[in-house]
């Protein structure tokens, strides 16, 4: 068989790379093909790496895997150290703050959830609070500490893994059309300027532009989450406006102020699946006054960019991520809605772990991406 | 005396633009001096043609201005019908919307100031409001109605003017360092790059940069007052959201909304001298609140630019327009604040007749840029 590369993978964005990543560095020659990398939802992603206050009801079979990433993010970023890249990894924690009295039990109930899970999130008093963040405002009514939530700036860690995979693999600056099969193998990608890398293995990584692939073997039921996300510049004055990630239920929506070492804030994020890619008037207005009901002095900062990103939704909410039954050399890993930066490193190392022919993780049949094919529905 | 022009206009905001339109019309030789024409506040401006719901206390002065700039604007706007531009001229009318009891009661009482100016402005019943502007929210509690109040596209008319300068002027885009003078006589304008446009008439229009200009005979008094302001798009299922320009009065904060007829709406606009030129976070948070309280559907828009801009603020609100004493061939015109587009065609007209030797109104006393001078100050 002819075959130019190892691993093709396609899709550029935080997953993809990662994926590029990890099989370079256990010494497989990779090819990466993305037109655009890390323009996507990556682009936007506030970088959280929270499995504690990530977690979501009728979600917690995907903490197993969110949390062993978590716990694999200090030995991967330590992996890219020699491109040079500060990728901003702050270990600083969470804490998650209630407004009136529904987002106070629903925060006490989910903390309750998180506790029987093993998730280190402890209630703790509002001066305590108060004394590592002191700009938290008058409205809060109740604090939450996840010490072991932390955080990294997705933008810097896809420059530090562009430069990685652009050093010791193949990056192709092309867009795949589909992959291409001999019977129920897969021998690599063609891309839309009509030529073909051929891979003994090939890995779909390209977010809801996956299910657009001709020649996969099953149906990806992607949806578009939109969401918008503001980044905020902290006058000198103010800074810093704070040190841990902020979260918060702000009269029942939920908020977060993530912020970064160069003196910017994140803020967001929107869910809206209405169809629109535009960003929101609503949806900034919404932010805005929910944040600065957390945070009054959000009001006093520069807003320096408004952004709406798709993320890649799935039916049950858990990602697209393993082989496809009855074909071969193939892996898909898409569909990871909002935990995409978190669940990089522990899908990357699946991933490959797969096109090695090791066994996966015991619960990795509930994210075959095939799982919602007629007849095997009741299997997931 | 050597000269290269008639007539050098130093600053392609609208006001420089419009003035150098004019004095071409009258067929001076003119050279346009400006890097970045139109990119300053005239990028930013809303474009209402509104002395009356433009007019403020003690602000009274200027109506003559005002009323006297918007009456021209028809037959200016006539005489650039050749460059094929459309300005965006709209005559639908302004409503001016209340909130609460206080808007209500600023709102009559403004009224009453603006009738007894002449000006036409009616409190109409909000059903006949809603009739025409079918989206006024229900938190709406009384109506004004400004026929007179109309508005156009500053980019639009700044394109035009910048086409009509372009072709049958000079255009010069650099920046200008001082003017130049010959005992009490300007002569023309120096260049960044060293070189020199001679001309028997020198005009200063370039906004607030027009202070730092060397060899000025006087001090100008300028001061940044900040604006955020936001553009929309009307997504399709919801055009036209609005015909007439809507402004209101919502819990004290002023706010206006500017349909566009290319199914944009502008959205402003704050007024800061915060020292920022930043976008203020607290500024785009209150502009979308209170243009929600007005038309609740500014929510569905998708929000495509956000900007500040710095507007030239003068100590008593007038603007910097004449010539100075015992200076020859200089003509000021900086310092328009709030009014720079509405007073266009008024200052241009002024402008060149004075360059022409011709009287200028009788309140020209009242603008002449040196007014602020010790010894002069009683005067003004």
């Amino acid at each position: 068989m002819n075959t130019d590369v190892d691993v093709a993978v396609v899709g550029g964005g935080i997953i993809g790379l990662g994926i590029a990543w990890e099989a370079i560095r256990r010494g497989h020659s990779v090819a990466l093909i993305d037109p655009d990398p890390a323009g996507g939802a990556t682009h936007a992603a506030a970088g959280m790496i929270a499995p504690a206050s990530e977690l979501h009801y009728r979600e917690e079979h995907l903490l197993r895997l969110t949390v062993d990433s978590a716990s694999r993010y200090p030995e991967f970023l330590f992996s890219l150290a020699w491109t040079g890249v500060d990728p901003g990894y702050r270990r600083t924690g969470t804490l998650v703050l209630a407004l009136d009295g529904a987002d106070r039990t629903a925060l006490a109930d989910l903390q309750t959830v998180q506790q029987r899970n093993s998730l280190s999130v402890q209630q703790i008093p509002l001066r305590e609070a108060r004394r590592s963040e002191p700009l938290i405002g008058p409205a809060a009514t109740a604090a939450f500490h996840a010490p072991d939530d932390h955080q990294l700036d997705p933008r810097r860690l896809a420059q530090a893994l562009i430069a990685a995979v652009s050093e010791r693999g193949r990056l192709v600056r092309r867009r795949a059309s589909g992959i291409e099969r001999t019977g129920n193998r897969v021998t690599g990608v063609s891309l839309e300027d009509g030529t073909f890398v051929g891979a003994r293995h090939t890995v779909v990584a390209n977010g809801l532009a996956a299910a657009d692939l001709a020649g996969l073997p099953c149906q990806l039921p992607l949806r578009p989450v939109y969401g918008d996300i503001l980044r905020l510049r902290v006058p000198e004055a103010l800074q810093p406006l704070l040190t841990h990630t902020i979260r918060g239920l702000v009269r029942g929506h939920a908020v977060y102020l993530v912020p970064r070492e160069d003196g910017t804030v994140v803020l967001g994020a929107t869910m809206r699946e209405d169809g629109s890619s535009a960003v929101s008037a609503g949806g900034v207005y919404q932010l805005l006054r929910d944040a600065q009901q957390l945070i009054p002095a959000v009001a006093e900062l520069e807003l320096v960019e408004v952004l709406c990103r798709a993320r890649p939704g799935t039916p049950d909410n858990a990602p697209l991520l393993g082989g496809v039954t009855g074909t071969h050399n193939l892996v898909i890993a898409t569909g990871f809605f909002r935990h995409g930066v978190l669940l990089t490193p522990a899908a990357a190392a699946l991933c490959v772990d797969l096109l090695e022919g090791k066994p996966g993780p015991a619960e990795q049949e509930r994210y075959k991406p095939d799982r919602f094919e007629e007849g095997r529905a009741w299997r997931s």
